[in-house]
């Protein structure tokens, strides 16, 4: 089979990487910048450096850019892709990308695709062959009911994700505001605290993670972050009621109350944790 | 050097077993519940099960109790103590222990004291040798220039923590504010949102690391928190009108403003990582 990858950034990288460990697949990579696709032809990450041309044989592409750019690159090679071929994206928003797509008619399956996984440094030169590993990848076709979505699931696994989920854009984005990008609005919103930077040699391992994941890409985030602006301020405003109960129970010494709202998060968190031992 | 350590829990047993590892002193070890002290003894994180006779014969003693009960420790065995002896605590807060215990005319020396070390599961079962390598180790005595501070310092290096801090009770709970109870206050916020059960299969790292902390001993923090509201309520409100300024700039789909946020938020961590690593 042949697989192109358009973009070698991180998610990129890391899929041509995984692609090339784990099936004997043809990879062909695109990247604008020369110099990258040179390394990664060095390092063995992909077969060939891309052209247009390649994309009519590649019986799957799996575009690893920006949203806005997803949706203009297949806009403007919609006839350049292999008919009948498969096509994915790998972004963290999937409205945005497949509202417009699924109303189109197009010459070959396009299936809205997020693997679920990331670092907090990016680039062709961050990606690993086993950033993938155990991780889960959510699809959010048109139609559950396809050939092409049952490939993607069993590819998935052989090329070494623990899971795959099915759902509809929409939800998605929902649950992504809450699992991914309320948690990255968070750590930063902690970090930009006035008492941030005089905290030397007193941070605990709970700063450490809580705010791991402000080292963030603010270009890439930006245009998440409002891509997905409904579902994502509904988890902020949900994320600040709850502070503030926080807040009125400490400030009045209420111990009762308090005593109940983090037992409720630590049951909570105990379930969440079973949930994912057992899976 | 016969020490004693009164409370075997997590942070007592992991001392007991750190102190064995790494000196040869004799380590007497205190708990309410005997099934746990004969469990330290066989295991040899203790040498002996310690009555309160046995503090006349310790050169040190360490609290490792809640900080309610810490402060009635001291008063109930004021003159259990050796004379001249050296006696610490290891709570999440200073002033509560300090402010009280520094204005009383004790026959030995009490320093305030903090190891930065914690994990999500708690007692004697679930302590380690090495819960505090490479931790900081932070003392709040009444006065900086005593040999017992001197004394101290040398202990923690001995029995492996990274590194030693010196500073006011006030300026410890205003710090640890930041540092620690809000990181604890906002994984819980964070877990209490409606959409915390429906993520099953979805979750990232992010998810993960920002929750991890919500895992959370209710009667101790409930304590830790009331013991440092006026700190830690200065911290929520900071970090709710950081919210705010994100939640606005997604609303208004302020690219600009959003960007600058997050790069801001970048930048800050960059360096806070930037120094933990050079340390």
């Amino acid at each position: 089979m042949n697989v192109s990858i358009i973009g070698l950034g991180l998610i990129g990288g890391s899929l041509a990487k995984t692609i090339k460990k784990h099936t004997d697949d043809f990879v062909i990579g695109f990247n604008r910048n020369k110099t990258v696709c040179d390394f990664a032809l060095e390092c063995g990450a992909i077969d060939k450096i891309g052209e247009v041309s390649d994309l009519k044989n590649s019986d799957l592409t799996i575009l690893c850019i920006y949203p806005d750019a997803t949706v203009e690159y297949i806009k403007e090679h919609i006839n350049d892709f292999k008919k009948g071929s498969l096509v994915i994206d790998t972004c963290g928003v999937k409205e945005k990308i497949c509202n417009p797509l699924y109303s189109m008619d197009l010459p070959f399956t396009f299936i809205g695709a997020h693997p679920m996984a990331g670092r907090e440094v990016g680039g062709f030169e961050n990606s690993l062959d086993n950033l993938y590993d155990s991780a889960s990848f959510i699809f959010t076709p048109k139609d559950e009911d396809c050939k092409e979505l049952d490939f993607l699931k069993e590819y998935a696994k052989k090329i070494g994700f623990g899971r795959t989920a099915v759902t509809t854009a929409k939800e998605h984005d929902r649950i992504i505001a809450f699992t991914s990008q309320i948690a990255h609005v968070l750590a930063c919103a902690y970090v930009l605290s006035p008492n941030s930077m005089k905290h030397f040699g007193f941070s605990a391992g709970s700063f450490k993670d809580v705010s791991r994941v402000a080292k963030i890409n603010e270009i890439l985030w930006t245009e998440l972050f409002i891509d997905n602006k409904v579902a994502l301020c509904e988890e902020i405003d949900s994320l600040i009621r709850n502070l503030n109960k926080f807040k009125s129970a400490i400030e009045d010494s209420d111990e009762q109350t308090l005593k109940k709202l983090l037992k409720e998060s630590r049951l909570i968190k105990e379930k969440l944790d079973d949930e994912n031992a057992e899976s």
